[in-house]
Parts: structure tokens; sequence; C-alpha cells
């Protein structure tokens, strides 16, 4: 079977947490938006088109069975099905958890450059982006890569153990978001975060993973997604 | 066995979505952070303490066996064991994509007194709050509503058919959160969700939920919580 991916044809943004875990599980399936006529196709499958569980906004993940949205669902159906998750419901639950954690990440990441809102342009907020991504960098950012720091340090080589999961690829994304969108303040944070940049070189070795990036199928990194590099942002 | 519930003692907030879950399903539970020395347990758990599953933030809840933080992650937990989820495997994942997209929607409802970052007082973010909240009001509410609005013309008499799940008590507290933040605002646009409003009705009506309002253990909402009524904000 095939998968299908929905998500926006030009961006990494949320959706390459799942491409990256595709290629990781070697999963065949078609980027559907990204060929001809795909957009539409993605906007009537969310207008409810052949489906009556329409989601709510991209990425889903059309399975054979089922429409699957939300990037920690998707996660958590593909860590189940391609052995990217543990089997024991303890163990699918604390991993699914710090996929939410990143989730919520994530969000925070995006309200930098838009802390007005989703619909306005990044141009018209630039004074209240400035502030709230300087908060970003002084209170979140710390604590949310602390966390997983100090997960890395306890459990290592990878977040909960022994065996790559899904988070350890959602975290590999992390640091090269932030990496491109903010290159000095990242700079400054990574000399505390010794285990998750260690983590980072093992995922990017990782030969499905390394073939993937180096391909065309990687969309790179601009300003139109989650990580965009605007230099008043970065100090 | 008694569940134990981590959360701030003196807001709905996040925690109040899991608090009408259990209630709901007739579960015991301490609400550990409303007795004394409470909130020090809950600290020392998120700091590691006698799991080496720490959450990253409250709420969350110890079940004997796990301890589960992320409230889409607790009622998912929550769901299979009491009865308040479909049973298989397509369902569930519908039913948890529903409880995403109300997370999402959350983090935006907090966002309109918090634009700049949750780490900063309201009072010192005003005018970035006024701008977020109209964007919010012409743009997010509509959309994420009337969503669930249509989910419920299609499927009612609740989100997912017949049967009351987790994320129709949800939608009840967003409905009583967003009269109680913004009464104005909401009396509009409730003309458009004439379906929410009749399952606003519906969860209201049931025993236990109705027990529970009823009860001391429903905090009242006031201007810590998610949902804030600040009259410059409601026009």
């Amino acid at each position: 079977m095939r998968y299908e991916l929905y998500y926006w044809p030009t961006i990494q943004g949320r959706g390459e947490f799942v491409r990256l875990a595709l290629a990781e599980a070697g999963a065949e399936y078609v980027d559907v938006a990204r060929s001809k006529g795909g957009v539409s196709k993605m906007m009537a499958i969310i207008g409810g088109k052949g489906t009556r569980r329409p989601p709510f906004a991209p990425p889903f993940l059309k399975t054979g069975e089922f429409v699957v949205s939300h990037v920690a669902n998707i996660l958590m159906y593909l860590g189940q099905h391609h052995g990217l998750a543990p089997k024991t419901e303890g163990g699918r639950l604390w991993l699914h958890q710090l996929q939410l954690t990143v989730t919520d990440f994530v969000a925070e990441i995006h309200d930098t450059h838009h802390p007005l809102g989703p619909t306005l342009y990044y141009e018209d907020q630039r004074p209240a982006a400035k502030r709230r991504t300087d908060e970003f960098w002084t209170s979140r950012a710390p604590k949310f890569l602390g966390y997983f720091e100090r997960l890395l340090a306890q459990n290592g080589p990878y977040v909960t153990g022994r065996k790559l999961t899904y988070i350890d690829l959602s975290l590999f994304q992390l640091v090269e978001g932030l990496r491109y969108a903010f290159p000095k303040r990242m700079k400054r944070l990574e000399r505390k975060l010794p285990q998750l940049l260690a983590l980072h070189g093992r995922v990017a070795a990782r030969p499905r993973v390394k073939a993937y990036l180096a391909s065309e199928q990687r969309i790179p990194f601009n300003e139109e997604g989650i990580f965009r590099r605007y230099e008043a942002l970065d100090r």
C-alpha cells in the first residue's frame, strides 16, 4: 500500500515531521499536493469530499482506510505500524506526550514571527515579533530544549532509550530549523545542549534519513514555513 | 484504583477538560494540587521525582501504572478505559485528531491575552492583545467553531454520532469559556452555531456533568486561566 501525504507543496512546515518519519520507515508514499492539481485535491478533502471525517488542516495522511491528521497523531499511527514506537501502552503514551510537547514548541516557534495571529503578514507585526522572539529565546527555547537534553542525558543515546523512535526525528528537525532561522541565537544556546547535538548527528547519519535529506524530496527552508530567517529577529 | 490528577489548584485552565472527562466517567480521583503540599508534589514529579518519564507541564494524570500528560493524551487514555471513545482504530484516531484541533484552538484562545508570550503579564501586552483578539474573532473562532458546527450537522446529536465521547465535553467547555471571556463577541457568533449550542445544552444536562458543575470541585472562571474576561478585549 502506498500512503498519500497531503501538505503544502512549497514548504517543509509541519509536514516535514511526517516526511522524516516516512523516510526513516522506508514507507512508500506520494506527496500529493506537489503534483499537478494536488492542492485542489487536498482542499477538496478538507471540504469533506470523499470522507465523512474531514481534517481541519494539513498535514494529513491517507492510509487506505483512514484519513489521519495532526502531526502527532500521524506519527503515532506511523510509529505503531512501522516500528518507530514502543509496543507497550505505557511506552506509547509516553512517546506521544513527548511529541505533543514538540507540537506546543512548534506553535511557539511559529508565533515568534506571527505573534498577532496566523492570518496577518509578518511585515504587519514586526515590533511584536521582536518582543515575542526575545521572550522565546530568554524563557521558552531553553525550557523546551533543556527538557529533552535532560531526557537524553538520562536515557540516551535516543530520547526513550536504545532505539530510535519518531521523537528523535522531530528533535533533529527542530535543531535543523532553529539553526536555519536563528543562527546566532541557536549557536549560543547549543553550548548547553551537547546531548541534543549528538542526537542530531546520529539521526543525520542514518542511511534513509541521509538519502532523503540529499534528495529533491527535501524542500529547502524558506520564509513561508515554520522556521523563517529574519535578520531582525536574530541577534 | 483512584487516579491522581495534577494541575494548578486555582484555575480551570487546561485541567478542566480532564476534570470534565473524569466527572462524566464517574472515575474516582484526587485533585492532588488542591490539597496541602500538593503543588510541591506536582513540581517534584515534573522535576523527575519517582518517575523516569517526567511530564513537561501540568496537567498530568497518575494512573496506577503511568504518568500521562497533555490533555489530548490523557483524554485518549480515559476515553479508551472508560467508554468515552470508539473502540476501532479508525474511530480512535479520528476522535483524537478532533481533540488535537481543540488543543490548537485553546492555544490560540490563550494567545488572545498573551500574544507576546506566556511569560509576560497581560498588562504588559495590552495593545498587542487587542489586535490579536480582533483577528481571533474575525478569522479564527469562526473557522474552528464552524468546523465543529458542520460535523455536528452531519453526524449529530454528538460530534462523532449517536454516542457522547470526550470531544463533546471539551466543546461544552469551549462554549462555557468563550461565553465567560467574551460575552458580547460570543453572543454574535452564536447565531451561526445552533448545533453547537444544542450540544452544549445536551452535555450540561447529563447527570454527572450537572452534579459536577454544581459542586465545589468546579472552580469558577477567573483572570488567571485560559478564558479571561477583559472588558477591553470584548466589543
